[in-house]
Formats: C-alpha cells, sequence, structure tokens
C-alpha cells in the first residue's frame, strides 16, 4: 500500500453515516471514504478501530492528525465533545474541541453548541461545523439546515447568536413507517419539489400552521374518501411539514428573507420550493458537503498546523 | 345457564376493544361484557363466533337483536358499514344501518360519517354514536371528543354540519415510544392535568402553535440540558399537543365556548384543564360510555322495537 502524504485528515461521523477526507495543506481532498459505519455498529467495533481502518485503507500514515465532527462526540460516541454555549464564534470551535485520541495520532472532537434558555432549549451537534464553513464567506442572517431535525440558525459577525430546532425529517419518517397514514404513501419513496402535492401541503400549512394535526389527518381522509395516489399524498406529507416549519421559524425570527439554505439533492430542491411560496426574498443555497468540509477544514487549520501550514 | 331476558343487545366495538350490553327494552344494563377483542383478533376467530361467544356467556337467546358500531364496520371489520355524507342527521343513523348478519338474530352495524370536502375531507367512525346519544339532550354548538384520533364536532338541530379529526392521541403514542423524545420520557404512563408541565405544554402551544414542530424537539433539549424529570417532559408533551389541537379547532370552528366534552377519566380532566386555559367558557362533560350507550341504545330502538316497545 503507497503512503497518502496527506497533510490532515477530516471526518463527518454521524449516527447513521461516515465520511472522511485526507486534505493537503489546502484543503485540496487527496482521497476520501464513505461508509454506514454509524454509531450503534462503530461502538461495537470500537470507534478508534473503525478509523484506524479506513485511514488504513487510504494509506494514511501514523501522525497525520484527524478533525471530526458530529455524533461521534455525543454521548453514545467515542468522547463526549461538551457543548458550548450560545452565544459562540465559530472562530472558536477548534480550540474548544476535544482530544479523543493521541495514541497513533492526534484525533480531535469539535464540540456541539447548547442554548440554555429557560424559553428556547436547543442543542446542535455537526450542523456547527457546516456554519462555520458557511461563516468563512461571511454570511450575517439566517441559515437553514434541513434534515431529521432541522435547524434555523441567527448568525451575526461569525457568532451564532439563537437557533431552533424542527423534529420535521423526523415526523415524515414516523408518520409515512408508523401512522394512519402509512397505508396511504406506501411503495413511494421520493418527494417532487415541482409536484402539485407538496405545493399545496406547503400552502396549506403557511396558511393555517395551528391546523397541523388536523390536515395530517386529513391526508387518512382523502385517502380513505377519494384514493388519493400514494405520491401526491407523500408529497403533500412533505409540504405540510416544511411548511408546518417555515411558519414556525417565521414566528420564531420574522421574514425569512436572505436566509442561506445548507442542504443538497431533494432536500434543498424542496426547502427552496417552499421558501419561494413562503414568500422569502433572496434565498441561496450552499451545498450541504461542501460547507462540512470547509468547516473542518477550517478547525483542523487552526488545531492542527501553524502558519507556516507545517503540523504543529 | 339461565337465559337473559333481554330486550336487544348494543356492542362498541373498536380496533383494540369490544364492550357488550344487554339492554331491557328502557334501555336498562342487565349484564355486559368487556373484553381486548379487537379487529384483528376477531377477524382471525370470525366476528359472528366472537359475538355470539359473549351473547352465550351471558344466556342471550337467539333472536335478540344486536346494534353495533364502531371499527367493526370499517373495511378491515365484519362487514362495510358505508359512510353517510354530511351534513348527517343523527336520528337517520340506525335507518342507515347495514345488516351484518340475520341467522341467528338479527346484527347490524351503524354507518360512520364523511366529510367530503375538497378543503376538509374527513371521516368518523364510531363517535357518531357517541354524538347520536349527546344529541337526545338537544346539545347545538360544539363537541369535543378526544382520543387517538380527536374530533371536533359542529352540531345544529340534531344534524351533524362539520368536523375535524386532530392526530393527537396517536402523535403522543408514536413521540413517546418511538421518537428522539423516548429517552426523556421513559417509565412514566400517566400525566397529571393539574401538573406544571402540562399547564406549561398547553400554554406554550396555545401561545405559538406554529413553533408546534420546534416545541417538540425542546423536550428534547430540556432533558439533555436540564435532566428535566420524566413526569414533567411527558406532562409537556400531552399539554403540546393538545394545545395544538385546540388552537386548531379554534382556527377552524372560532370560540370555543359552550363545548360539550365527550370524555372520561384522565382525558376528561386533562382537556377540561386545557380549554380552561384557552379561554373557554361554559364547557361542561359528558360521560363518553353513557353517550355510546345512549346512541346505541336509541338506535337500536328505531330499528328493533315497535312504538309499543315489542320486538319488531
Amino acid at each position: 500500500m503507497a503512503t497518502l502524504s496527506a497533510s490532515h485528515v477530516i471526518v463527518d461521523w454521524g449516527t447513521s453515516s461516515f465520511r472522511l477526507w485526507a486534505l493537503d495543506r489546502d484543503g485540496l481532498v487527496l482521497a476520501e471514504r464513505r461508509s454506514g459505519d454509524g454509531l450503534a455498529a462503530s461502538g461495537t467495533r470500537g470507534f478508534e478501530a473503525v478509523l484506524e481502518s479506513h485511514l488504513n485503507a487510504l494509506g494514511v500514515p501514523d501522525g497525520v492528525p484527524v478533525m471530526m465532527c458530529g455524533m461521534v462526540g455525543s454521548r453514545a460516541g467515542w468522547i463526549e465533545a461538551s457543548y458550548l454555549d450560545t452565544p459562540v464564534r465559530l472562530d472558536e470551535l477548534a480550540a474548544r474541541s476535544t482530544i479523543a485520541s493521541a495514541r497513533r495520532r492526534t484525533v480531535r472532537i469539535l464540540p456541539g453548541i447548547a442554548q440554555r434558555s429557560a424559553e428556547h432549549p436547543d442543542v446542535i451537534r455537526g450542523e456547527e461545523t457546516q456554519l462555520l464553513g458557511l461563516s468563512l464567506g461571511g454570511h450575517d442572517g439566517l441559515a437553514c439546515l434541513p434534515g431529521t431535525h432541522s435547524k434555523w440558525v441567527r448568525l451575526r459577525g461569525g457568532v451564532i447568536e439563537s437557533f431552533a430546532t424542527f423534529m420535521t425529517g423526523e415526523l415524515f419518517q414516523l408518520l409515512r413507517t408508523a401512522s394512519v397514514i402509512k397505508p396511504a404513501v406506501e411503495g413511494v419513496d421520493a418527494v417532487d419539489a415541482g409536484s402539485a402535492g407538496f405545493a399545496s401541503g406547503v400552502a396549506d400549512a403557511l396558511a393555517a400552521p395551528a391546523r397541523a394535526t388536523n390536515l395530517l389527518f386529513e391526508l387518512r381522509a382523502r385517502w380513505l374518501l377519494a384514493d388519493n395516489p400514494a405520491e401526491e399524498t407523500l408529497a403533500r406529507l412533505s409540504g405540510l411539514l416544511i411548511g408546518v416549519e417555515l411558519a414556525g421559524a417565521a414566528s420564531r425570527y420574522g421574514a425569512l428573507d436572505g436566509a442561506v439554505l445548507i442542504a443538497a439533492g431533494p432536500a434543498a430542491a424542496l426547502y427552496a420550493r417552499a421558501l419561494e411560496m413562503a414568500g422569502a426574498a433572496g434565498v441561496t443555497i450552499q451545498d450541504a458537503e461542501a460547507s462540512v468540509r470547509d468547516g473542518l477544514h477550517a478547525a483542523a487549520t487552526a488545531a492542527f498546523l501553524t502558519t507556516e501550514g507545517a503540523l504543529r
């Protein structure tokens, strides 16, 4: 196996996925690994063994440091990387990272962020790194990170001022797989952002978000009474939940104008369409994976490299 | 086995429960049976066999007619009792019932009700019988029937004008058993209507129902950050979902004043407290089981008895 002359390695390690990139000192990707080595399986095999097996497969020698983010830093992960409390300066994440190992190389995990507010208690773990990537470009204002637990974040001058998490993705999965809506959406996986079903869900949820749990039951009634196609029902379910999220974000943060959508693929298309329907002007899309890579590279540079680019 | 001299028998047969009462011609309960013979198990054994075994256990002779309501009349039940379309006169339910058997006795199942509206498609199956019971007392206005799928119904002059179903109970079960909220509420089953946790959930949901899916995630954050007790978190979850339901009912029907709550036990206490917090004046409680018995007895009388009280 040839040795890879990487400067440092970055890893986004979540509940159900593992993504690793070996970079040169300028952040250029030399090699990468992707797998389904999520937390549960990795905990059994040992986190360090899983990480080293991926590094070994790429020929990354001992001594090359690793910067990680994601649920690997949660209580159920490798080692708990404690939360920083809002307001948080994103350029301080690297200095507040936790050492997971110093045996064959330095392995660090970035902290999550806690909003210890009596009114709005909330937590972030993983998305802070995408926000660090975004902040390198100097964004002030709102950012939206769609997902199992979608985040809306207010940034100013490189500082996370506050954020709000919505259970959108998790509710979508629960409702389509384990509720009375299930028979009405079976056999369909994808939602088309351009479909009438999606648009009707967004519009109705934005018009009457208080009726959310009534609108959800109506999906079943539509199926029972009108035999609505599964594609349309699933698209409407997605639209209802995203519409309720946008109504909630607006109730918390006011107008959603100028928000940066940190997303990719179908989620980016769905949220862009929904934000347009909500009347949000000047929304831009930032690729989610590029953001997490940018953030991890910036944190690794700050933690591991001297200003001359040599390893500390 | 002694023979029971019942005039008729009434049955409320749901997805997971079976309740049967043998009545005299005036509706006095002579004997009753309760079991967990829900639809799935009964379908396998045969609905008629299950019913006859309960009748036999009470000594109800052949020929005594039976009036039933509930999911036994759904597509997954004994025989489908077709929906009547809104607006529906409640005193017509009996005449529109479906004959499930005429072998050993006449067995009839009351129809459900469909709201075939493009804007508010919805269905009722079972609750229409409680509403029939309520309407015998002449109630005009709103009725609320808490449950897995809570119903809000507008009645006028013995007619169901419209209704709205909320997934409150089903979401409560899904979220507490299968979501990220689960670890925060484990080991607790009961919610105290007088608790601060319940009241805070109702108040916050009424104040900002659009933030529903954000408020739900905050339950997990409170647990992670402040180690909130499971009792308080479960009570707050219940309060949030009931609060969102009341906000939705108000968005659909305006003020909730004068609503009749058809409920019993813990649900009656929780909804009464939540309605009080929502500022609803003149709310009264009608026992859910008495309502279904009253409705079934009225329907059986109309279907089976002559005006002199003899069997038709």
